[in-house]
């Protein structure tokens, strides 16, 4: 537990540290977000911020978990550093969607297919690492009923599907200042403490270096943004999550703890369906979801303040369903 | 930990359903706070939003603690319930300084002379209280040293000026939309954690009781705000705070898990004899020092977060000094 506190803090500062450093070179860079066009209104004064600062607690998480890591047992079966792998692929994919908005469509970084092609292999090569992993394997632990459930051979596929759902839905929910920032943060503790239950200190330590980047990282998130996260940062943290789960043999509590983001991706595919059905008519004003509760009237501020919240409050029945 | 993780869904549920059932009763009530004229011009536009918010996490806290406390030991030995009639005599004294400002300043409700008398008569029946507490006492706890000290009868004058100071503190912190609430929600996850850790799962149980209680508070109050704590509110968790903090033996850790609390305090202190001593310099552009950020230009979410995220990493400090 004190190493898991000690990098936490060590995390925060380098998140506070790089944030004022990364600032004015972002600025610089001209990275600055293109506001969809179909953003609620609102949002068009955000033109200019600049994206890509999910670097800063990637760059914090990554140099407190290496500093802070267990280096005891062999490299390959080493947690934090599969974890960050994974949150570093996921992140790439994500700078090339990032690329690709900065140079303003021209000369797109990857198209939906190579994106999608890229997050498939990406999944496959992280399921069949935790397959093959003697502290993971193919057993999910089922939370609440405490027994366990061996899926054999269907692990590789059944978490290839939530590996790609998980990514995807924490970039539908990072559509508002601080939103999905405040969300994982709540997130990481819970999984840190899960860690730490579970005898993974190990894994511990990566899931408290990314809480405290992330802390580190709000304050310049909140609204007004100073820096958004961008795909580079929403996809690090969806690969991240989804890795600190599975390696936990956790996965089904993805449910509970990453419930915004697959609300996220609920209401857009509840959305686009009801859209495409009825020809043209919406059940929300505008998805993801969290937009619909913007255009009913609730300030930015308010719904980051209601997710994160409800995060914990979930976050708190997981842990309830797990010690 | 079952029992604490319980109370704490129980407490936000009713904190989310009185604030829904509050707000417009003290709406009709005219329970509006006059903003005080010295205020930064921004908060000009917060005339009229209804104070007295406070007695929406207050009563999630009392009916959360009072189903969930455990009543095994004789009452007057019950650490939930004495943290409760703490609480709930210092919300006394806020709830007349909130009369007060709702009348404009007619009728006034308490003179600053009588409150310092009901102030001081409480701190000294909450010392006399632990002081005779055979699980509290006159021994303190010193955490980083990890050793104990005997106050012997000193306790009692230690502790009044320590109670005094806080609850006053905690008024002065209150001055940002959600900032109280926010820094209140990690104090008291922080100190439930500390009180299960004692084997003190009574106390637990109230510390959990509040933080969700705040929780489910904080919807409404982020900013911008639907209400305020008022007087009411903040006297409340100062009692709760230095309570909560008395009971564990750890009375020295409020430097820590309240450092912003005692920042407020402080910076009017140098700010008035600074200014006192030059002849009308100040140091600050405005005091408490939340209000000297905000004149530098932080957006007040913001101060908010920096002080969230830099009170949850003291509380983690405080635990590692401790666990």
């Amino acid at each position: 537990m004190q190493r898991m506190m000690g990098t936490l803090l060590i995390a925060f500062v380098l998140g506070v540290v790089l944030g004022k450093l990364l600032l004015p070179v972002l600025h610089r860079l001209k990275f600055g977000q293109n506001i969809y066009e179909l953003a609620p209104e609102a949002h068009k004064k955000k033109q200019g911020t600049p994206i890509m600062g999910g670097l800063v607690f990637a760059g914090a998480f990554i140099i407190a978990a290496l500093l802070m890591n267990d280096y005891s047992m062999p490299v390959w079966q080493n947690m934090t550093l599969a974890m960050m792998l994974m949150a570093l692929g996921n992140m790439f994919i994500g700078f090339a969607d990032d690329m690709t908005k900065i140079r303003r469509g021209k000369n797109g970084g990857l198209t939906p297919k190579q994106k999608m092609f890229f997050q498939t292999i990406l999944a496959l090569a992280f399921s069949l690492y935790c397959y093959f992993h003697p502290q993971v394997g193919s057993v999910i632990e089922i939370p609440f009923l405490r027994t366990q459930l061996d899926l054999g051979i269907l692990y590789v596929p059944i978490m290839m599907f939530i590996i790609v759902g998980t990514t995807n839905s924490a970039n539908l929910l990072d559509g508002l200042d601080g939103l999905l920032t405040s969300v994982s943060i709540v997130d990481f503790a819970a999984l840190s403490v899960l860690a730490a239950v579970a005898g993974l200190s190990g894994l511990g330590v990566g899931c408290a270096a990314l809480c405290g980047g992330l802390m580190g990282f709000l304050i310049y998130n909140v609204n007004p943004a100073k820096m958004f996260m961008g795909d580079t940062g929403s996809m690090f943290i969806g690969g991240a999550v989804v890795a600190a789960a599975m390696m936990l043999r956790q996965p089904l509590i993805l449910v509970l703890i990453a419930f915004w983001m697959f609300m996220s991706t609920l209401s857009v595919i509840i959305q686009v369906t009801y859209f495409k059905k009825t020809g043209g008519k919406r059940i929300f004003k505008m998805s993801p979801i969290h937009h619909h509760f913007e255009l009913c009237g609730m300030s930015e501020v308010r719904i980051v303040a209601m997710y994160m919240m409800t995060t914990a409050v979930l976050c708190i029945i997981t842990l309830m369903g797990i010690l």
